[in-house]
């Protein structure tokens, strides 16, 4: 039985899945029975990369949503309204939706999975993470007999491709980004992902799946690479390390209500070189999930672009179409692995009580006993380390690049502020998290 | 509604089951409805890593298939009888199955899979293929809007723990082997992993789900690493690449029937240094899926051990009881991704005119010339060369090792028996492919 698909949206990833449901051939069978019933776009007049008849194409998104020959709706606009009503009105509509809207997911999806769950409809949502990478399905369909412990990934291609050609060619961030948006691989306005946002959706949406319940968007501590300067790129290098932009989950006990403790975060990161994710490079994606008893697995892929995105949002699609062979209709279940509703409580743990690898450079006058009051303080506050090394610097001064062992964040934070009351120790000109 | 499993053995694979069932609490809430209730082991006496009521054990498998209180049958048993008969006599009498045993799948998959759709019960087999990694589950779920190009992977741990330490201390392969067993990380009897069998088994599996059809276990070329000389090791890397025992299934066009052709094969293989698979080590496990529109997909983690392996067993079985919620009895539908029944023709490519990249070692007396003659051989069968590079070695003779660009077999194949001719090329010490 046909499955009527309505797209909202026909940017380069509606294009993509208009192309795959345009050549079934040699895909999976099912792929014939999905049936492009009507898309909306911003301008009928537009050239596009597909070709559609033109009684498929309106301006008017919710004339799609209504649209009783559409079963399902694909949303591929993005931003955070009209996307968010659409979605709403879809599943009011008695709808499945597929979306790769990871924004409008990460802050709303609390209002949309309750809405979903109130009419038994699916939303899916694969291609919001990773690209063309299976990582939800994976998480919802093939580790749920874990207890997951960390989910950690490079989930932003833009600042991964940044990062990647600032350690090759020793470039700056500022020149790197410019040369990437005349490349295309960065938006003009490239703060979401150069300030960790993308990637703090994104890890909100892969918290929500690994841990069963959902934590507050807004709260996730969330720092990007646009303050980060080469010379510690080089540094961590020599000293054994690659520098990542980083999304943490990681499990930290639970409350004693059963309330799971997750420290989720989102930071600049010193991997070490032989690290499954040090080696991701340019704008791959990889996602690497720990978990009791099946060790460590990983998934990696194209972060981004159209083929690859439009594939993650063809599987959800495919995997609402398979459920309705098995029954549909009022009196059908949910497949509870597939529909993902939260089962139980999550918070964010409280920053100080967290503990951490540092890595930390100093900016002092070279004098002798510098290193000593450096090393001094951090014995003070029990926070043992793993290297101390002074880099020659050119001009006056002398930089100092401490590693720390894993650190409770309150100690670090106090012995920092006693080596900065030393006369010789000017400031601290760069601190990163190493995992 | 619980879930009764039943299982066939209580070896690691099947202790770890046992144990993720017994400790529910912080993995999915379905677990939690799924009940142990018989389980066949081969002697009552012996220890075990689980405690088990007694009552639950039996010696008699064809009881637990029979068990009218056993939903669900989990084979872990191994080997080809009794587990191929005891999984058909589960489908017969309308139990779903789940298993580990890629022997019996790769080798009575079809059979089981007719038993299987004519009763219209699922039988899953995540576990079959790389231990932990969810590789199934995503070919099935997550990447059918594509159009498979190639699947490749390392997936036996044994051997590519072997090869890793032939590569990082220069060990030979006899010596590494015989420390792997007394390690208990390759088999007394090493046959199956050494000489490419279990590789083989793990690639007809991936062939059937990636294409959409079975290909003849049997006829899939393989060949192990037991014939392997560390020095092919250390050439390789001295012009740039690892050596890892592939498992590959490529898509090579289709006949006018519709048929597909496939080059399925296992062998040592070159990889570029930066190839996404040359950095998978030990025992770990990595299959590489490339598709249109995804791209280059890869899915990396523990290839076995009772944890991971378990983790496997459990995925399949939580997602036939989430398909049970959808609704069961003879009324319902299969899940047509979960059921992954074949939808088209496939077959073996004749490896004669498939096109490879290959490395070979010649054995010579040194003489200027000989690779002016072994230049010329290749050239005039149009077998175009990437390098030339003579070797030198302790005692008489040299060694010339040449990497071809992509060529065709049957060429390749006729420039070595006419470089042999040369009185002064003793042999080809070495041939293998490059990808």
């Amino acid at each position: 039985m046909a499955i009527g698909i309505g797209l909202l949206g026909l940017g380069t990833v509606g294009a993509g899945v208009a192309q795959i449901l345009q050549t079934p051939d040699g895909r999976h069978p099912l792929v014939k029975e999905l049936e492009l019933r009507q898309v909306a776009v911003r301008n009928l007049e537009r050239a596009r990369p597909v070709e559609l008849a033109a009684e498929l194409l309106t301006t008017d998104p919710s004339a799609v949503v209504t649209n009783p020959a559409v079963d399902l709706v694909v949303e591929v606009m993005g931003g955070l309204e009209p996307a968010r009503s659409l979605i709403l009105a879809a599943i009011e509509a008695g709808k499945a939706v597929v979306t790769a809207n990871k924004a409008v997911i990460a802050r709303h999806g609390a209002e949309i999975a309750a809405a979903a769950a109130a009419k038994g409809v699916y939303v899916l949502m694969e291609a919001a993470v990773g690209g063309g990478i299976p990582i939800l399905e994976p998480l919802k369909q093939s580790l749920g007999g874990n207890r997951i412990e960390r989910v950690s990934g490079i989930i932003n291609g833009t600042t991964n491709y940044i990062l990647t050609r600032m350690a090759e060619e020793g470039a700056s961030y500022a020149s790197v980004l410019a040369d990437a948006q005349a490349l295309g691989y960065a938006e003009a306005d490239p703060a979401a992902d150069v300030e960790g946002g993308d990637a703090a959706d994104k890890i909100a949406i892969l918290t929500g799946l690994a841990y069963g319940g959902l934590v507050p968007r807004e709260a996730i501590p969330t720092e990007g690479i646009d303050q980060l300067d080469t010379r510690d790129i080089d540094y961590a290098r020599e000293l054994g390390f690659v520098v990542k932009l980083l999304a943490v989950a990681e499990r930290h006990g639970s409350d004693s209500d059963g309330t799971e403790v997750l420290d989720v975060r989102v930071h600049p990161t010193l991997l070490a070189k032989d690290h499954p994710l040090a080696g991701v490079n340019g704008v791959n994606n990889a996602i690497l999930v720990e978990g009791d008893p099946v060790g460590r697995v990983m998934f990696y892929g194209p972060g981004a672009g159209a083929g690859p995105t439009a594939s993650a949002v063809v599987a959800d699609i495919l995997n609402i179409a398979a459920i309705n062979q098995v029954a549909s209709g009022p009196a059908a279940g949910q497949d509870p692995l597939l529909a993902a509703s939260s089962w139980r409580k999550c918070r964010l743990v409280d920053a100080g009580s967290t503990c951490h690898r540092n890595y930390v450079r100093f900016q002092s006058t070279d004098r002798p006993g510098v290193i000593g009051h450096i090393g001094g303080c951090f014995g003070a506050e029990n926070v043992s380390l793993q290297s101390i090394v002074q880099f020659e610097t050119e001009g006056a001064g002398a930089e100092i690049v401490v590693i720390t062992h894993a650190v409770e964040e309150t100690g670090f934070r106090r012995a920092l502020t006693a080596i900065l009351k030393h006369p010789e120790v000017e400031a601290v000109t760069c601190c990163m998290r190493t995992l």
